[in-house]
């Protein structure tokens, strides 16, 4: 984009473009350009789909001179992470066991997306299929953070972080299986929401384990998300997890932060996360401390509150996803195992000898945990604790090697279901971002998203932006 | 019971209590009379609570004449098959293993009878832990068929068939995996309500496979059933699977089918199921065709529908209940697996090596399956097809031996979910029962109530009871 327009949210372009102040083409060449330019030496783009997407930007500039302004993701380039089908577009899945995988269908959310304007300019990088590691071993490399490039963005929806916190595009979608929305989110200093389990389809994109993957927006603050939730959320029949209930009222939710502010909001702190489960670095506790603050500045009561401890929802997270993950792959990896990467196969392998008695104590010890966590919740509008642990670590960590303490807290929502946002709420003394993790009750999504917007504001962080030279890839 | 009141309907002993014409503690001691007088030859009764029950009958009593009548239920005897967890009082499964359970706390189900005024009498004898086949090596002999002993009634909710067939109680709680509620209730000519999954609570009923067990009534006719769903339907956060719904309105379903029949209704005949996927008995046809005419003539349209091939429920159902049964008693059966039956230990046994993928591939071919059933009932109110293919068939099998063909059609709306009731259509020319099973779209349990009360009454099958003498045990 611009120098002027890469540093804008997606919400001021939209409005930009409903007052025709500015051009779907306009924004569309200012992407291009800007992705040609930089992505090279951030690698957030597997395929740019330039020649089509001026197209749909013409078709998209035409409709509104006309005066048929769809909403406000009408003319906004929305990318998405290589595991959501499109018609037509190749979707790798960031594999080699998918490079010719050509879907004749678009996912129910791209198919969302485009009858609301929005334009596709690119797919983006993942973690082959969507699992586990930042791998060096698959046919594209992995993405870099724009923060600053020997850094992992992390995953699995590393493209789209990276593409809309480097402003190469205004909004991207992820999918969250683990975390994979609001950890890359967290450490490229974006907002990234992981939806109610059940709110956005996930027909037509790629599953990792059925009963935690969710479908869901990222972008530069939670007012976009909450723009393109207004478009995304709702009961699809093609997804057997999807719920049939009436969708949350975004804009609303935000004008009414906008408005009040968090008067009278109860938020709970899961203080015995991240300084006795799971401690994290300073930065991280700092950061917290002041959003706390803004909360009750904003007139929310801030409460501690007590989850079960984090590490008990480590096991049944751990076994239903190996079990489903490896129920997915199972035909493939017979067929020919070698087409994945080491940290795939690896990964998937370990998923082959859960019994179906193993599975059903994971589910079961679920839905305890679910409970227990809710009934925790009972009264509160959200609860929050950091994102991660600490800021961005290196690339190029050996992804075989064991494993330390977890980096992030995103699981525990998976698990239960509820929404999970995660906002930029402040910069390490390196001027790392830092996110905060803002969760709800399922079906609370405009809620969490309308304490994102307050807490972002008030804490300014979205004024910030990674300062990108151009790199030859 | 009296020789008067055995003969008598739920429904009908209510409208008498109702009226003051008959006493609960009277109906009790008949009730309990009938009991030591018959169930020597039958073993329906796994133990009778003798005391407690008269007393409850007697504040029943006490309270009604107080002109504080309950409802429906008040002073009326319901059973207990024995997996139904009861305060206090022992609660076998008809298992070695349970020998000593006495559960702290009644079952959701327990409660809401005691609440609507239901006394508890007896709890029942069932298959081991529900599961499987007749046996002869537990602690309690099998039940036998009221309509012949030398017939089983088979199971797993066999002494609550033969409990209300034989005229020993006028109600009784069965559960279904399978079709534990409405086989026994065919081959014991009863009706047997296998509800909407979700909308009785199974707390505190022993499982047997989570995903597939309902917790229903059994009585004497559709109607009686439809009083019992009053007390029975509702949400229970208790029960994870339970569905937070309104409850349908059974009475009002039941009235306006004794007001207008069946007109205006369209019913689906699978006769694919009977004819070709598992051809049944002479008497099972003819009793069909009964139906259907009196269907017609009650004014209902009557259509052929075709649903997926009988096999096609087999393989996901017997994975699921498999792995499930086989996850809820592994540590037991590792602990001693003596204590259980042969038939138990073998038929557990085999879930062992299902693995998690097994299961969740078992479990997505369900959800397809239930997706086409759906649609081709689609503006269907019911689709009907037999309970088993014949009639009661002799005790003493051996149910180690390989098994032919099945001998019941239920297992199709355990996997699917919607409400499937079982009332008696006929008779064989040896005087046998023979049930019709009415099933519909989830939650449409009221109208499948009410086209079995419909049928019931047209085809004058509910005149008929079995001829009983008093036997040594």
């Amino acid at each position: 984009m611009s120098a002027e327009l890469h540093a804008l949210s997606l919400a001021e372009l939209s409005r930009r473009i409903a007052s025709r102040a500015l051009s779907p083409v306009e924004l569309m060449e200012a992407c291009i350009a800007r992705i040609k330019a930089l992505d090279g030496g951030l690698n957030s783009v597997l395929l740019l789909l330039e020649e089509r997407a001026m197209a749909e930007a013409g078709a998209a500039e035409a409709e509104i001179a006309a005066g048929r302004l769809r909403g406000p993701l009408h003319g906004i380039p929305i990318g998405l992470k290589d595991i959501y089908e499109t018609a037509g577009i190749p979707t790798t899945a960031h594999s080699a066991v998918l490079r010719d995988h050509v879907p004749a269908e678009d996912a129910t959310t791209v198919r969302l997306l485009r009858e609301a304007g929005a334009v596709i300019p690119a797919k983006l990088s993942t973690w082959e299929f969507a699992l586990g590691g930042t791998s060096f071993d698959l046919p594209w490399p992995p993405a870099r953070n724009p923060w600053d490039r020997r850094l992992d963005p992390t995953g699995s929806s590393s493209g789209s972080a990276v593409a809309v916190a480097a402003g190469l595009l205004p909004g991207a979608m992820g999918s969250d299986t683990g975390g994979s929305i609001r950890n890359p989110a967290a450490w490229c200093g974006i907002a990234g929401h992981k939806p109610t389990y059940g709110l956005v389809s996930r027909k037509g994109v790629l599953p990792l384990s059925w009963s935690l993957d969710h479908a869901g927006p990222m972008a530069w603050t939670a007012e976009d998300c909450a723009l393109m939730m207004e478009a995304l959320a709702g009961y699809d029949p093609g997804d057997p997890a999807s719920a049939d209930v009436p969708a949350p009222d975004f804009a609303g939710a935000i004008a009414e932060g906008r408005r009040h502010g968090l008067a009278g909001l109860r938020i709970g702190v899961v203080r015995h996360f991240f300084e006795c489960d799971l401690p994290c670095t300073p930065p991280v506790l700092t950061a917290m401390e002041d959003s706390l603050r803004v909360m009750r500045e904003l007139g929310a009561e801030v409460f501690d509150v007590t989850l079960p401890a984090f590490g008990e929802y480590a096991a049944p997270g751990n076994i239903i996803a190996r079990a489903e993950s490896w129920a997915i792959h199972e035909a493939w990896l017979t067929e020919d195992a070698s087409r994945y990467g080491a940290y795939g196969r690896r990964r998937l392998a370990s998923g082959a000898f859960v019994t179906a008695s193993d599975y059903l104590h994971a589910q079961r010890r679920r839905s305890l945990l679910i409970a227990r966590t809710l009934e925790a919740m009972e009264g509160l509008d959200a609860v929050v604790f950091p994102t991660a642990r600490g800021t961005a670590e290196p690339m190029g960590v050996d992804t075989m090697a064991p494993k330390g303490p977890p980096a992030f807290f995103a699981r525990v929502f998976n698990l239960v279901g509820g929404p999970a946002l995660s906002v930029c709420n402040g910069f390490s003394p390196e001027g790392l971002p830092v996110g905060l993790q803002i969760a709800g009750r399922p079906f609370g999504d405009a809620m969490v998203l309308r304490i994102g917007d307050a807490v972002e504001r008030a804490l300014g962080t979205r004024a910030r932006r990674p300062l990108l030279e151009v790199v030859d890839a």
